[in-house]
């Protein structure tokens, strides 16, 4: 290997979107609500497994959501490297955007009722919030255990992706980016949208390139960074790359047919 | 409920020895090699997450060894209980005695070849200890990469009861104590000889009780403690007791036949 291929690499940062959940399979919006993978969703958390294994990966720790499909995907991902005490930390921080009343409701009847314009600024834009949750719904969500140590206030009846984007952000620099700092590997086991916020942090990215930017389910996608934390290759790079822009081409017409 | 019926309790602790593994299923001395959990080991698991669902117990955190036996039965359990997402720390200092050269031995043929008073000394005194591992083995374990945030003396090539005494009374007073303490409802999903030292710490055993000690596996035994963090009732309370004497009794018995 050539030693004056490239600046020096500092941290390394998988992430991977959790298997398909039981929502994907359904044509869903998953959003907070505790949807496991199906079982397709854990083959393919396992078939990330041995792509990551295959390229020499290993994380020094895993990073999850609160949310079950990426607990489990991160829990098979681990146990397929044979390091299931890989140290792992979950956080409400990395949880999927909160859609509101969108949540459990299927994305082709979506598109047709609010229209296809609506419907993609819901899914892709910076600021368009949809309905939220009903106070019943949201009054449920705050009771849930999982999330006793958060003020009430931190669980949102709904998010636009700049809520989002903001939620997830001091998870960025307070947890993530030390650790990439100190040259860590760190996999992250997140959602369609917690991720395309990070993608968007690390690539520093502006509304257009938010809109167009679609992660598909277990596809590990890896960012090398340089000592500023910035990707050696902007977009990283998918381990299965034509398999996962083929995938990304189908979570971007979801609700489409 | 009497509101006079006793002291007030403090934090309550859940231990939880791993399911059947497969070196439990072979009679073989497990140690530190990372047996996985059989087919009915993982039953026993879900099982016990029955029992501590039943019993109303809902674990604020779960504290494992970094072997996989382990791991694997507190991830049933919090799946069971519907909570994978509570926060799991582990530790190589739960992690079972290091049984040296024993390591995959059978019990059988160890109590024929070494005599059955031996092999109960080994087993279950204070200070006996078997022979060590070999230095290549001993090379190997110190290589492991969950050990590699570890100095190399910290793996033994044997411990003695009383050692791995040394080694898990760190873990009580500097991390559970202090959770117990305030009150926190903890799970350790460990091993039989962790689980003894634990045992041991709370009821305050001398060496004729501890080598009566046997800890079955998959039974929640559950200590309430006082604001002391003494045991409301000494030797705490198995939420199975019947199948959990019988079962110890077997654990006894390893080796005779």
């Amino acid at each position: 290997m050539n030693r004056f291929a490239g600046p020096p690499s500092c941290g390394t940062l998988i992430l991977l979107r959790h298997g398909q959940s039981e929502a994907n399979a359904a044509g869903v919006f998953g959003g907070w609500a505790d949807f496991r993978l199906s079982p397709r969703g854990e083959e393919q958390a396992a078939d990330a497994a041995r792509l990551i294994a295959d390229a020499g990966l290993w994380p020094d720790a895993v990073h999850t959501s609160l949310l079950h499909r990426s607990i489990r995907t991160a829990q098979i991902v681990a146990d397929g490297l044979d390091r299931s005490w890989t140290p792992v930390r979950r956080t409400w921080r990395l949880n999927e955007r909160q859609y509101g009343a969108l949540t459990g409701q299927s994305k082709r009847k979506t598109r047709q009722d609010a229209g296809a314009d609506l419907y993609e600024r819901w899914r892709r834009s910076l600021h368009a919030v949809p309905p939220p949750l009903s106070e019943d719904r949201l009054a449920l969500l705050r009771a849930d255990p999982r999330y006793a140590a958060l003020p009430g206030e931190a669980i949102p009846p709904v998010e636009s992706f700049a809520d989002l984007l903001a939620r997830v952000k001091p998870y960025w620099s307070d947890v993530l980016a030390p650790g990439l700092a100190r040259g860590a590997t760190l996999l992250v086991a997140a959602h369609g949208n917690s991720l395309r916020a990070l993608v968007t942090l690390l690539d520093r990215l502006g509304e257009p390139a938010v809109r167009a930017l679609n992660i598909p389910t277990a596809e590990p996608l890896v960012y090398r960074l340089d000592p500023g934390l910035r990707p050696l290759s902007p977009g990283g790079s998918y381990l299965a790359p034509e398999r996962a822009h083929a995938a990304a081409a189908a979570v971007a017409a979801e609700g489409h047919t």
